[in-house]
């Protein structure tokens, strides 16, 4: 099994309710890399018995750092039309006395798709192809950063963190390392590989941590299956950094130029 | 007291219950206008004793219509930290067989802000004042589009449904009508006021409705207060349309360019 199968996988332990652990493979400076913790979160539903549809948009936010290893997983389907369905998911964890601790809340809405008339308005830009791109140097790294294979075209993390930054946008060619077939799971962690908007920005390395994160997902399972394990597009930039949050949106384009999903999120940052 | 308010109004009616009623000055379609309801939903949160800080993020589903008539709000914080706190609230309303049913679910991130280095990224752009923009004809247009002062500047309603579409961006002035200070509760609901996209993108007018939006406040209670009853430009778009759903992201200025809030959604859309 993948590293990230493994990070993601839970076991059904009742009504709703799934078990799952934190993965070494995927630790931050804090906790896992939040992207992992929403597929983990999202793969709850996609394993309930009661699923209608496909994810359509998952909305995670992380409320405390998970410690290291085991949390439940509550994932309940709220309501259910006849082509929608609606989620309300939590992670929990005991806390240093025993008690369970909310650490994360999560809402998420599937559907069964049809096909409609269809367009993408926001064009994937010309681009360099992944492999003359040459691999950042990111070593000294937190753990899960090993897990992806980037090609970062603009906007690198700073070399110099002199306060000189004039933009918060990065661009950047990504894939599971090793490669692993794309899913909705893996799609929901790669909407999270961009590192802090307010380093590139600020060009000054501050304490940051997503609070809330939200991912629309384009593409339906058929369109992820076909996409395989080839490399996506990403690019994201902040709209505004003010009093400790600054938001990040971001687009995740197939290497086709197919817009698979758009992502949006906001972040705490230290002055 | 202004529609706007009465419309928003909440009793306490039990620990984390509050109860309101649908206002038809904000009727839409069907259903009230989402954007007052999603405004109804934080209000519970910014009138419950529990609340820490201001509003950084909220979340909000729409399961189902709401029924004309009276609805319960549940808000319920479900982490409190030392500067910021998880809240998960829902709507429920009695259903033709008298049982509580789960109309809306949502979730909010509030904080205590404090000053620190700050950029908006996404400058407003330049366009002209309202007052030299004529109102557009929306008179036979649903209630809720009476309670707002609007001014397009790009992107108009479609004259003619001829499928000729080809940008999905509106860029507009916007105000409550009347006048009204605004609040955390009142950019809540504008940041809802642009029509459908696909309408515009596609000049073909289809059923649609909002399925999941979700606002972050870059502006802190005192950056509102001092805004007072001054015209907001808006401007949405689309990012991608494809098999029955779209998104749409916005950005909301004060007049004098400060970025507000950014918003984004996922609209479900007829064939």
């Amino acid at each position: 099994m993948a590293a990230f199968d493994q990070a993601i996988a839970l076991t059904s332990i009742g009504e709703n309710l799934y078990g799952g652990a934190t993965s070494a493979a995927y630790a931050n400076m804090v906790g896992p890399f939040g992207g992992v913790t929403a597929a983990t979160v999202l793969n709850a539903v996609l394993q309930h018995p009661a699923l209608l549809g496909e994810p359509v948009a998952l909305t995670v936010n992380f409320a405390a750092a998970l410690a290291s290893g085991p949390f439940t997983v509550e994932a309940r389907p709220v309501r259910t039309n006849r082509s929608t369905q609606h989620w309300v998911m939590e992670i929990s964890q005991a806390d240093e006395n025993g008690q369970a601790s909310t650490v994360l809340t999560a809402t998420a809405v599937t559907a069964a798709r049809r096909e409609t008339w269809s367009v993408d308005e926001e064009p994937m830009p010309e681009v360099a192809r992944p492999d003359s791109v040459a691999r950042p140097n990111m070593a000294a790294m937190v753990e899960w950063v090993k897990r992806y294979d980037i090609r970062i075209l603009e906007g690198q993390i700073p070399v110099v963190w002199d306060g000189a930054g004039h933009s918060s946008r990065t661009t950047l060619w990504v894939r599971d390392e090793p490669e692993r077939p794309l899913d909705f799971a893996s799609l929901t962690a790669l909407a999270d590989v961009f590192f802090p908007r307010v380093w590139l920005r600020r060009a000054t390395a501050v304490p940051a941590g997503t609070v809330s994160m939200t991912v629309y997902f384009h593409a339906d399972a058929a369109q992820l299956g076909s996409h395989g394990t080839d490399w996506l597009l990403g690019q994201a930039r902040a709209q505004a950094l003010r009093n400790g949050f600054f938001d990040q949106t971001a687009l995740l384009w197939s290497a086709g130029g197919r817009l698979l999903a758009t992502s949006h999120q906001i972040v705490y940052f230290k002055a």
